[in-house]
């Protein structure tokens, strides 16, 4: 039986329990109409034009992994949780916890990554802190970054926009991430080469705002990426925040062969693994095929497709997937935590 | 022998050490010239206006004690970094780092003391982020406040701004915060009222600057809160920025009896014991009286006092302290950690 009155694992998974966890204690307390919109980065207006300000901590195990480290990461996933707003990262922060006796030599290569993550997106790191607790107290190194971005006029994203007839892209194979953390934390019976997708996706997002003409970007509904949580439960918080249903097809939603494959051994389900270089876009179906084909123009791109689109709600607000042998079936938002500390 | 390839106590003391590893590891890495600065708060200049921007993480044990928890210091933490450069605080973040089996009850209760804490300064908490990670990899809570604030025209902070001549203004009692903390681990078996200070200087900051003409702002040089480290680590941050020789009078600082008790029994020193709402003043010797005076209208001011003045450097930059016995003698910057965890 699972306690009600402490934290479990499941409080941290992106999915049901951590929505729970913040409607019950967090919003019910710091109400305001910024932070209720619970998109990726808030908007602040100030001087007649908006900011968007996110933040974010890294506690991901290993600190190391094929494609990246909890250094990149940290930056990565601030910088995307901008993008998804449409917002161009001008300032980051860097929060560090240290573990006592954590390597030096390993705070030298992550802060090496976090340096050369940061200048790869143009984006400084303005405002640092460093806090040490004793051994045991913390595991190694988390890191927080919070980041401020420039929101350009014209756009509107929001996860409340998704409307019936829209189209939902992927920007590439999902489930990368969340494999790579996987295999380099048991050390399972065979090789791999998945690696992890961290990357930042602002240049992306620039690509295609800047290919895409003022009317057009309106029909940019919003973009979201699935991090913790997957595929699944981010198109679930769109749904949700929408009112529509949301169907997509099995078939259509690219995974590797060794992700698949990792995911049949384990049991575990690629739809809910998490990402950190993927965004998923709703847009009006009249632009859709525009958008796809400025998206592949980047690498980061390349493999976008379209996975689905939206319906009017009919059963309640749900997703729906269409299963390659053809079936139906309803994917929830993850519920429970299969992979605790991914990101 | 201690390593020099490991993370130390010493590392978080706010001192010595951590200004060491800050130089070596990141700034090196970094570089850049807002990072540099190493103010409470980075300034970015944005359509021709100013915004500061800060982050702190708190680690604080234990996390309610006299006078406070750690919900409300991390948001005076961070108020107050905003306010040491003259910024009215317009925006604050919230990353959240649990363990495993922390109690929901006292994760309420914490997040009503954020909530309250955020409402007394009318600055909201606009983006949140919550991470979990498993028993005995974290201690109970930690907790990552990053705030925007916006700089008002007409004000210069810097802590290269301290000149010959130049009277230092304490804003209150020292030591209450270290104090209060440390009786709260030990269980000494005494007695004591000592609380924490832990308070917003917002609104005081806002008082004095409001009470000065255009002409005598610029006459405030900079302001600092001596947190960690306490008031002898920030006067050598000074002394060291501006290039100066700083001199105080023992007799001129106000301690409390208990705090001075508590330090005589267990052989530590005020001037290194944490503030969590007080500041340093440095400004142009013709305002220091009108100064004192505005600042003694406002509760959190009222036992502001003048503890020493700027001096040209003599022997290298040197914070001297006058002693109640008539003696002289130099205040090194902290080095060691006393007291691990003190925010």
């Amino acid at each position: 039986m699972k306690s009600k009155n402490i934290i479990l694992l499941d409080h941290g998974s992106g999915g049901l329990e951590t929505n729970k966890l913040i409607e019950s204690i967090f919003l019910k307390r710091l109400s305001n109409p910024i932070l209720e919109r619970l998109e990726d980065s808030a908007q602040i207006d100030i001087y007649g034009k908006s900011l968007a300000f996110t933040t974010d901590s890294f506690v991901v195990n290993p600190i190391f992994f094929p494609g990246g480290d909890i250094g990149s990461l940290s930056i990565h996933g601030t910088i995307n949780d901008l993008a998804m707003q449409g917002a161009t990262p001008i300032a980051l922060s860097l929060g560090i916890i240290l573990e006592e006796g954590f390597s030096i030599g390993d705070l030298e290569k992550i802060a090496s990554s976090i340096a050369q993550a940061s200048k790869s997106v143009g984006c400084p790191i303005v405002t640092a802190d460093t806090k040490v607790v004793e051994k045991g107290k913390a595991d190694k190194i988390f890191i927080n970054t919070s980041g401020i971005g420039i929101l350009a006029d014209g756009i509107n994203l929001s996860s409340k926009n998704a409307s019936p007839g829209d189209v939902i892209i992927l920007s590439g194979f999902i489930g990368d991430h969340g494999a790579a953390i996987l295999l380099s934390r048991n050390e399972l019976p065979f090789d791999t080469k998945i690696k992890s997708d961290s990357a930042p996706l602002s240049e992306l997002i620039k690509h295609l705002f800047d290919n895409l003409s003022a009317k057009e970007r309106l029909q940019i509904k919003l973009l979201r990426d699935p991090t913790r949580g997957g595929l699944a439960t981010v198109l679930n918080e769109i749904s949700r925040a929408s009112g529509v249903e949301i169907e997509i097809f099995e078939e259509k939603i690219p995974v590797r062969d060794e992700v698949k494959g990792v995911c049949e051994l384990l049991g575990l389900d690629p739809l809910y693994l998490a990402n950190e270089g993927k965004f998923v876009a709703v847009v009006g179906e009249e632009i859709a095929s525009k958008v796809l084909s400025i998206l592949k123009e980047h690498p980061l791109g390349k493999n976008s497709t379209q996975i689905g689109r939206v319906n009017k709600s009919r059963d309640g607000y749900q997703v729906i997937l269409n299963t390659v042998i053809g079936g139906k079936r309803i994917v929830p938002m993850l519920s429970g935590e299969p992979l605790p500390r991914i990101c």
